[in-house]
């Protein structure tokens, strides 16, 4: 595991990107952050486990909401200081009751909103 | 255009996150880095012009390399502070040739190369 955590280039502050996408319909969930020790706990547990940068602490992702990230694959970019993980997603993945963070689309010099929430 | 760049919160560095995802594949290519000018050009041109963290200055992709990412549908997260542009990859999108980034995958407590590097 070691050896696995000392390829990723985490920044000054001790965090590294983190891509989320749905594994079944590839889209792109959320962007969110990792520390080595979160980072660490997403590859044990195969269930992701964000840094917060608001709250500075360790959060796993659907504590509260039960919108579990399940992970499927993990990818690490050429420069190592990206991660992309394709996830399967219970229910939704942003905390507005979107599927995905990006609901929002440029369109005639305004951002439209595309999706329909979930209904729990 | 002032509007929509008003809306994307851009860090302490002045940068907002910008993943590249290709339009028809769903591959996700890249995650970098844009200033307000560089997302203002690149919503103006429909051609993807990021801000290079390491050289500290405006880096439209594929100029030299002619590896051109044609923009044709950009999205905000709920936070917006990460930009989703879903783009027509031209050849590379990696400077090391593969046609994403993220060509290693977790597998076996190592970091496996599981694309093929594009023929010129």
């Amino acid at each position: 595991m070691d050896s696995i955590l000392d390829s990723v280039k985490f920044d000054d502050r001790g965090l590294v990107s983190a891509i989320a996408q749905d594994i079944s319909s590839g889209d792109v969930l959320m962007l969110a952050y990792m520390n080595r020790d979160t980072l660490k706990e997403t590859l044990e547990k195969n269930v992701m486990v964000y840094f917060s940068r608001s709250r500075q602490k360790r959060w796993f992702k659907g504590e509260t909401s039960g919108h579990v990230q399940k992970v499927r694959e993990v990818y690490i970019d050429c420069d190592g200081d990206a991660l992309l993980f394709k996830v399967e997603q219970t229910g939704a993945a942003c905390h507005e009751n979107y599927f995905s963070c990006f609901f929002r689309q440029h369109k005639e010099n305004s951002w439209k909103i595309i999706r329909t929430k979930i209904e729990e």
